[in-house]
């Protein structure tokens, strides 16, 4: 059996695996996101360890964003302007290549976990969805007619603007580039600036909750107004809170109010607004299905 | 040469014709969009009279909407929850099939346009663009990973929520299901009801510009934000006032914050807003390409 490497590489943290698939590991280690040079080069110890053991085919990659994701492009896997200090304009998959001397698959973390639950999760069988994942900040990916969305760039749909009433809620917003969007208002990183602690440690009751969900149900709408999704998976450490979950789906069927007649939202919205069916395990099994290609 | 039908179906007339091609008519009609009866029956009128001349071998419809447009759905061809009133859970595209005999092609206005721009117009060889059409009402459509954007139902994207600052503009929008959504701050039904009369009375110079030209590039951050278009197309009566392109190219530059770092908005933005290639050809254009499937 050939071997594959997977590396879903968050903002806090990255996850490198080699097995022949997801569920058949032979080696996963965890690595601090400190800087480029830093864990770039921890990545390249533990995969170069393991091919002294064995040959790998190919690795796959999922990264947080933005990243250059066109393979036409002299920055496709790179990390271009990313608000992560210290990472903007760093080649990412082009050093992996080099230094390890194997075929690459690319991709962003979100494009990667929504990859997976198609093929593994709660997405089987659907042309159209999409994969947001609302933790340190928020990200989107998906598929429109079967594909996995890209174009110009690739989607960074975390960062939409919406509606802020700042007499609400005063506070301005925690994104770099531009404050009060969805990111900026919704994330992990907002909740604890918001609140002065972490949303783990806001107790279900907490007013910072059903905030969240309107904020996240407004997202949500400009989604499914622009892109029409089958069904959104909705993962990350925000909506490990499963509160979350019926209020975000009642928020998005109050605020499009009857607009769109379908049963998927009239009806069905639970199953319409759901988990990701493979967990916290979407993004590692999305690089494998990249490396895959 | 078969004969082809088209019929672009706005909330204010329909335009019906029939030809070769949308350069070659032997005939054309505008029908006031009244009640669907009325307007409905001119409009087989129209066909049964070209029918009597000669054989139409299928029709193509674009229509306002919201429509189904899923040809597994029991309301394939229907206007749904449409804001025009009396418009609401009408069949359309079967009564034209039954009254008419013929097959029929059938999307929504804006897609129709989006499918004539990639065609013969502004739209050429792009997999992922957008097409908005800001008129009476705010819609878009358009391709991603070269296919119509369709899903659950169909994008309604004239319909995002933005923010919206009342102090700054106390209007509270215009849109009956959602209030100052996009469509309800930013259609030329809104700034009628804004400024007391249409925008083609309001003078270039007018604050009412600036303000369009502000919500309409929000708009289009969320979509290049969730799409990641290649090129965004917009048309429609309100974008006739050519002064709106550079004041919105320049919003959305600078409220995408450099975040986006790709040459298409750092450099060459004025390719990437950009009018319809075939002007207000396009609905009855795109009605044709449907017709031939």
């Amino acid at each position: 059996m050939a071997l594959l490497g997977g590396i879903e590489a968050g903002g806090t943290k990255f996850i490198c695996a080699v097995g022949t698939d997801p569920d058949n590991l032979q080696a996963q280690t965890r690595i601090e996101t400190t800087t480029p040079d830093e864990t770039l080069g921890q990545v390249v110890d533990f995969f170069r360890k393991q091919q002294k053991i064995e040959v790998i085919e190919a690795i796959g990659i999922g990264a947080f964003g933005p990243v250059g994701v066109n393979p036409g492009s002299e920055k496709f896997g790179w990390f271009l302007n990313t608000p992560k200090p210290g990472w903007q304009q760093v080649d990412f998959a082009g050093r992996m290549q080099r230094e390890l001397g194997v075929k690459v698959g690319f991709d962003t973390d979100v494009n990667a976990a929504a990859l997976a639950e198609h093929r593994w999760g709660n997405a089987q069988g659907l042309e159209n969805f999409v994969y947001l994942t609302v933790g340190t900040g928020i990200g989107g990916g998906g598929m429109v007619a079967g594909k996995l969305i890209h174009g110009l760039l690739h989607p960074e749909m975390g960062h939409v603007l919406i509606p802020h009433d700042a007499s609400a809620d005063p506070f301005e917003g925690s994104c770099p580039f531009h404050k009060d969007c969805l990111e900026g208002l919704a994330s992990g990183l907002a909740m604890e600036k918001r609140w002065g602690k972490k949303g783990i440690f806001l107790p279900p009751e907490h007013p910072a909750w059903a905030l969240e969900a309107q904020y996240l149900a407004m997202g949500l709408m400009n989604y499914i107004l622009t892109l029409s999704p089958q069904r959104i998976i909705m993962g990350g450490g925000v909506m490990a809170q499963k509160q979350l979950f019926p209020m975000v789906r009642a928020q998005v069927r109050e605020r499009l109010n009857n607009y769109l007649d379908v049963p998927a939202i009239m009806r069905d919205i639970d199953s319409y607004i759901v988990p990701p069916g493979l967990g916290d395990k979407a993004g590692l099994a999305g690089a494998f299905a990249l490396a895959e290609g």
